[in-house]
């Protein structure tokens, strides 16, 4: 495995260290727990994170119109309480706090100790759970993907319009509820710090309904064109949303080249059309990665003039 | 080796099809040339291009404040002359055209080509060489990399401001001088029409000094940490940058996790401010990539405030 690190046991701070030179308008605190340069005096304050190796997801996040904090955990590791509290406690200016956590038992059980250790502490904190990824069966156990990056866009967009919190999470969770996420891979992630491929595949196969952390699909078949492996996730995606107007993500797992998400793009555009569905918005590009995995992931959301005006507002995230 | 491809044979069809469904901006014409949906009505329009597989490059950069066409050829292929020749005529308003070339035989001779043409028809076309790439030694064949894309965001702010055609080349050639890039790769590209590897490499080497085509470096050595990578790239920067104040460019190779560019910056900075040069611009991301592979180059230009200026100028592309 070759990567371009200095050395395993800090690549987390490298990393964090490398996006504050290029990006002016964040700081990092308590080493791993990015925000906003300048806080945001009023308005519901929105705390994301979890494990790294997802990049730009979520350090990339922290800015104007998205989030005010991303917790950073190690590769594919949850942040510990503390850190998500100090997070917690940096950002909120007194109208509240939203944590935004992908669904593992991980993330869920160490930003909700910081809720309460937050709710002793007298700041008001109210938390969402994304669980997008119907790979997973039982709803209740659905991860948490790439249609996470919409909810951060969405409640940035309510916070800005002075959504107060219970009211910004009931929204939130409306959309939650909508989102839908299926995705690829060709290769597994190589992760630098264990040293670790996520998983063994051949040359000739590709993993169908994997996660973002190198879990194996729901099924490995011989690879595809295209055109097939796109048909068989919509045929997945079109189950569980219903709506004949779309909003669509295709989201690169980080290794995989522009020209090839531009490809997809095209099969998935055409397919849909085949199938009498228009798309209203697209959103190209590397938003939820698994380090240098290749591979895509598709998501659909109900079309909807209020929700795509949201995704479509300014951010000074410049990966949106 | 595995691609997110539909067919081999119309690999950059199906891309140019995907990239207009999600950029509205732009429209393909004459199959493989990519212009503004919206012809510039005034001021010298700029066109270049060259082989694909180099995405965003060049299409991506179709766009208000940066390119009026790209010429797409066949992956690592040069266009036609006839191809190049439609792009000028698309683009012409009457204030003539600039060409902006990479340093390659097939390319410059075939845009040389279809300037002669366009003269005939009484087009006004100058054309500008872009040969960035250090890891040549003779200068007359260096070869254009990633600093072409600063070239072209700088010849779209100053067609932008008017400037006329003669003034503008001189200008764009004053900037083409102080661009110097080199990279390095740990994986050789998978080229998707030929069905090969750029090279074969061991699991334990690295290539410094790699081309954008799959060319081999200057030398193969192990595989290093990123700080003593960084230092072998700076220590032959500087030998041909001596400008105590500098613009820098971490490109990204197309397969390269952002997480290890925002590493490779982290490190590009620490040695820069070592050795007392100040670095006034960041640009880090993917500019000009060879396909899926994983490495970085890295691009130097001395710090001036109009130059500056102008690469952070407003554009409608969202590569840039």
């Amino acid at each position: 495995m070759k990567k371009l690190i200095q050395d395993k046991t800090h690549f987390l701070q490298d990393m964090l260290d490398g996006l504050k030179i290029t990006n002016p308008n964040i700081d990092v605190i308590a080493d791993t727990v990015v925000v906003r340069q300048h806080k945001k005096t009023s308005g519901v304050a929105l705390v994301s994170g979890g494990g790294s190796g997802h990049e730009p997801a979520h350090a990339g996040y922290v800015g104007e119109g998205m989030l005010d904090a991303a917790v950073c955990g190690e590769v594919f590791t949850s942040p510990t309480p503390d850190k998500v509290l100090e997070a917690i406690k940096a950002v909120d200016n007194g109208d509240g706090v939203l944590l935004i956590v992908k669904n593992y038992a991980g993330d869920v059980m160490n930003f909700e100790m910081a809720k309460d250790m937050a709710a002793m502490e007298d700041i008001q904190v109210e938390m969402v759970v994304v669980g997008d990824d119907i790979a997973i069966d039982d709803v209740e156990k659905r991860r948490g993907v790439a249609g996470t990056v919409f909810v951060h866009k969405y409640a940035g967009y309510l916070s800005e319009r002075g959504k107060k919190l219970t009211e910004l999470k009931t929204e939130v969770e409306a959309l939650i509820d909508q989102i839908r996420t299926i995705g690829m891979a060709l290769t597994p992630p190589a992760v630098p710090t264990t040293g670790k491929y996520g998983f063994d595949i051949e040359e000739s196969e590709m993993e169908i309904g994997i996660g973002i952390h190198g879990e194996r699909g729901l099924e490995r078949v011989p690879v595809e064109p295209v055109e097939q492996i796109v048909q068989r996730l919509i045929e997945q995606l079109k189950a569980e949303v219903a709506s004949d107007e779309l909003i669509v993500m295709v989201n690169g797992m980080g290794g995989t080249p522009l020209s090839e998400l531009d490809i997809v793009t095209k099969y998935v555009a055409l397919q849909l059309e085949q199938e009498g569905k228009t798309v209203k918005g697209w959103f190209v590009g590397d938003y939820m990665t698994s380090l240098d995995m290749q591979g895509f992931s598709l998501t659909f959301v109900p079309y909807d003039e209020h929700i795509l005006s949201a995704f479509r507002a300014p951010t000074t995230s410049r990966f949106f």
